[in-house]
């Protein structure tokens, strides 16, 4: 039924005007724009102008910034000022942060005012927050419409807005009132009046707002959008099911790599430059060399003990390994929790509780294995060391692994940064004096 | 506007009928059944039970598995069978599943035919199938309906369609043709026909395929729901958006949870008990118990020149520790750029080019770093032989974090199996040899 994308490059590339004019007015335009970020930008303005207006602003609006900025350079003036203004409102304001302080100053004046205008609006929200993800396309309706009414003016208004299936009801001073579906306008007796059929648990979210919340919220309640209210509740804009999508993706992506102590890796892995993945792997590998001097100077410390018991050595891996996989497991757990609002703060002393048990029974059971290798490589005294040491260190890394995003959470910081190799590094340091302290007292007294 | 969980609780459990009625009417059904889960099941059916039976079903919907088969037991049997005929038909298939034998066999003589065997015909596909997560209440048309016919029809099925803001263009078997969107139906001029204003690029998906693709395919095209075909093209049910939403939020989870080695643990976090969370985390640790012997042995195999160079053992954990922690970076960022499609399996040349240029990088300034402290802490002689092992351990640590997801992909394994901890162990014992090897040739020529 449909062209691959590899396709669907060839024949943008070299089929004929009518073939490229039919694949595009055809193919999903999220097709079109991924076939299009393969080909060099002057090539894909061939086949993209060919298109009508209408269908040239969906597939830009679905080109990844780096090639819209690209494209941009490529478009001549007046054509790409046609582009945006035919964009979604969100979309285009998004476009705008992208480009560079001259290309916005050779695009702004061929638009019409009004675009102008709320692209300014749209772009002053700060990233990350409702405000920068809503858009300002949406539709409202007054209280005493009918809603015969209502359907003829949302019917008008229709090729404006990003969605008419749920409207929102305003005063006349735009404070929010509640909202209607499309569905129920339709199905509405002829003299029913909005008032009558409108929900009043409509739950908006303020402009300023972490998008993610946003987001959240439309999973929460199964809506098509969200409405955006300032600090007045006036509407000011709404939130559509498919931005829901795209946060919770990047935002499970940003927490992915946090926990593995990448940060602000905006750029797809695809396409990241080597600079840019440098610099987004190498503090966090800095910071953790000198975290793990505290694991040196611990065994430097009982240099005297390993001298008089090499064999210790050979557990040592295994047993810094267990507790800071213990930790891990832990602080993943948490994090993850926490993220998607499964626990809140307030659970820690709940989640304290079960955490320990389950480390008590983890630690238990990885003693028990190793004293059976310590038996064998060691000796019996050996294995009791380690065997103590694993039930011990295993404990204390689980419950490190479980506090330490609480507590980042409670000072306001990400609890992503309770990343694995922190988590391990901090049970390592740990299990080296857990484990040389007890060897020192057991293997000392014997 | 509205109340908090806690409120609603505190309302549904002491305020008066009439409060309740109001109460369970107003709010938001998924915030009624919030508060229902922190309540015992009588309790939580005393307050339900006046409510109306729309209500009722949406109420219910909501509720978590766990919760709902626990209410199950205390709703008599004929309320229950009209609360499972009116909830969704997704909704009643997940529920049917989450029964016991026994509670299937008082339930189902209850039900009508029609919803009897819709129920058993859903709950027949695969769990994380598109057919698991699919409903059967869509809206088709026939291809001749004029536009005006298809609103009316839409109008009249609307209460029993999960949506009927994009029906399905259908032949008289059944076969899929295409989709029209409400909004072009009810915009459309007054003669035309569906056929005319249908769109045809619409991607179906199959019924057997992973649930995962189907949420990702609803996110790349940012539809409302998503058409689901058998493999002779018939259409079968519809995914909406809200369940993307979910399976993308689940899916996350899982990954997040596969990555710290935690495994099928399908419960909450905040609800999960002691012995599931321990028999979610106790395999794969006891694994790497094992795993992490050859870094034991390693050190034993080098015991002679630990013996007589007891300063290398303060540099051991930093240097396999960076190399895990390089390791655990790479893996992290491709597991999750396969999982989101970012990048795919013919991509792994061009990413081990680009990984390659980015450990070099990485371990010549991590060599720096510790090569100061090195000559502070042994002198010159070990400050390269630990510079040098700083360079090599980080680059093959970063390599292996960065293969091991492709090899297992490549094997139709889950890539997020290269766990943080498993490259870590691989990476640990690597990182053993490698120090060791470097250091027994430079110190013992010297």
């Amino acid at each position: 039924m449909n062209n691959s994308i590899p396709q669907l490059q060839a024949l943008l590339r070299e089929g004929t005007s009518q073939d490229v004019v039919a694949q595009v007015a055809h193919e999903h335009p999220a097709d079109i724009a991924a076939a299009m970020e393969g080909m060099p930008p002057e090539e894909a303005w061939h086949a993209l102008r060919q298109a009508s207006l209408r269908r040239q602003a969906q597939v830009f609006g679905y080109l990844g910034h780096d090639f819209q900025t690209l494209l941009a350079t490529v478009i001549p003036r007046t054509a790409l000022a046609d582009i945006v203004m035919e964009m979604k409102a969100d979309d285009r304001a998004d476009l705008y942060q992208e480009l560079s302080e001259e290309q916005r100053e050779a695009l702004m004046p061929a638009l019409a005012q009004a675009e102008r205008e709320d692209i300014r609006q749209l772009a002053s929200y700060e990233d990350g927050t409702a405000g920068a993800i809503m858009t300002s396309e949406y539709a409202a309706l007054p209280l005493n419409l009918s809603a015969t009414a209502a359907l003829t003016m949302l019917r008008r208004e229709a090729p404006d807005k990003e969605t008419i299936y749920r409207a929102y009801v305003v005063d006349d001073a735009r404070k929010l009132l509640g909202s209607v579906r499309l569905q129920d306008i339709i199905t509405a007796p002829a003299r029913a009046k909005i008032c009558d059929i409108m929900e009043t648990n409509t739950h908006a979210i303020r402009v300023d707002d972490d998008e993610e919340d946003a987001a959240r919220r439309i999973a929460r309640y199964d809506v098509i959008a969200l409405p955006v209210v300032d600090a007045q509740d006036h509407l000011v804009g709404i939130i559509t099911h498919d931005d829901a999508l795209d946060v919770m993706e990047a935002e499970a992506t940003e927490d992915f790599h946090r926990v593995a102590t990448i940060t602000d890796l905006d750029a797809s892995v695809a396409t990241a430059s080597v600079p840019k993945l440098y610099r987004a792997r190498i503090s966090w590998l800095m910071l953790l060399v000198f975290g793990n001097i505290f694991s040196g100077a611990g065994i430097a410390h009982f240099e005297d003990t390993i001298a008089a018991h090499l064999a210790l050595m050979f557990f040592l891996p295994i047993l810094i390994a267990s507790g800071g996989n213990a930790g891990s497991q832990s602080s993943t757990l948490m994090v993850r929790a926490l993220a998607t609002g499964d626990i809140g703060l307030s659970d820690w002393g709940r989640v304290f509780g079960r955490e320990l048990a389950v480390a008590i029974l983890l630690g238990l059971s990885m003693a028990v294995a190793i004293a059976m290798i310590g038996v064998f490589r060691g000796g019996r005294e050996i294995a009791l060391v380690i065997a103590l040491s694993m039930v011990l260190i295993v404990i204390v890394g689980s419950l490190i692994g479980m506090m330490l995003p609480f507590i980042l959470s409670r000072f306001n910081m990400d609890p992503a940064t309770a990343s694995t190799p922190l988590v391990t590094s901090i049970a390592d340091a740990t299990g080296v004096l857990i484990y040389f302290s007890i060897a020192r007292s057991i293997l000392t007294i014997a």
